[in-house]
């Protein structure tokens, strides 16, 4: 019975999710939805991206928060467009949500869409946005096990980015524990290891974004 | 209509909430849950609570997670008796769960049940297990601005832990940032500054949980 509850929303979502991806398809935006842990570095993760892509693409954001507009301000202060949606609680980001935001976007300025989800490794996966790639962000200090504990992240996400690598001397992280479910789960999803902190791996993820906008071709406005 | 449905499985869940209750008071059994994002330590600091509790108290754990039975692997390591619920997927442990979990566990010879929920700093907190007290568990890798963007946390918990605290060398931690909110949400609540990895604080931890296990009559078994 609950399950049957959890899927009417999930389908009622799902038809705005095609929406959403219609009016991004019809403008030439490319979206991608960032999904992390609490503390995993989405938001400084952004703030990379952002400097190293906004000489070559207009980006806009939507920030996922449950309560504050902390994040947005940070992004708003970089001048690319932001979005801050408070869930008041809720512990992910739904499409009817995201629809709303895109409403507020200038989407005919926009050429990439960045969503930082609400802080979950876990219900943010199950909800279609309207995105056109999901990417796990992951980190050093919540340890080795994550993606064996958590493997809808690994399944959902079509990069998975392990941040704060520059902490790897403080902490007991087995790289081949890591990485071995990634290789069973998505033997084809690429990892990136990076640091927000020193930068270190920043540009092979934004390569890997450039590649990702190009290939549906979006060419910059 | 979506709000309805989510009251109605919260007080379906409530009512088994109340059975959980009833039957750890019977059994006099005083019990915590702990909550906190993916990474934040709970596993690592109940086997630190274990190894300062268990010559007083004989202690019971219900492990939550969504797919493996590592934890619980660990838990048992210390022959303290443990039931894993796996979620399937699912973000927060809920009443009927940890209520069959109940039934797994020799009941007469537990004094102290531990339930760490499964790693999500969100949904966990709406969801009442028939517990004494929730635990909130953050970790300095985190950041320090946690408490102010995940404020339901802060509201449910009886008791904060700080875990991590070796590591603020490594980290920009700012400790007026972290307890301000806290202050201003729940000025009664303590916060525990921990490290399981060198044992800094816990023993101020476990004297609050010996604190409320006495205070509820615990008196051993």
């Amino acid at each position: 019975m609950e399950i049957k509850v959890i899927r009417k929303i999930l389908e009622a979502g799902s038809k705005v999710a095609e929406t959403n991806r219609k009016i991004l398809k019809e403008k030439g935006i490319i979206s991608f939805n960032f999904i992390g842990a609490p503390g995993s570095g989405k938001t400084s993760l952004l703030l990379r991206i952002i400097e190293a892509l906004s000489d070559k693409y207009k980006i806009g954001v939507i920030e996922g928060d449950l309560a504050t507009t902390k994040d947005a301000e940070l992004i708003h202060e970089t001048g690319v467009p932001v979005v801050q949606i408070n869930t008041d609680g809720g512990c992910h980001l739904d499409a009817n949500l995201v629809g709303k935001a895109l409403e507020e976007l200038p989407l005919d300025r926009i050429d990439v869409l960045i969503i930082e989800n609400v802080g979950n490794l876990v219900c943010p996966t199950a909800f279609d946005l309207g995105e056109d790639y999901k990417v796990g962000v992951l980190s050093v200090p919540e340890g080795d096990d994550k993606p064996e504990k958590y493997p809808v992240i690994v399944k959902v996400s079509k990069a998975i980015v392990l941040n704060k690598i520059d902490m790897l001397p403080y902490f007991r992280f087995d790289k081949e524990k890591f990485y071995q479910p990634i290789k069973r789960i998505s033997p084809n999803t690429p990892v990136f290891e990076v640091s927000c902190e020193t930068k270190e791996g920043i540009s092979s993820f934004v390569n890997w974004m450039i590649s990702k906008i190009n290939q549906k071709g979006g060419e910059g406005k």
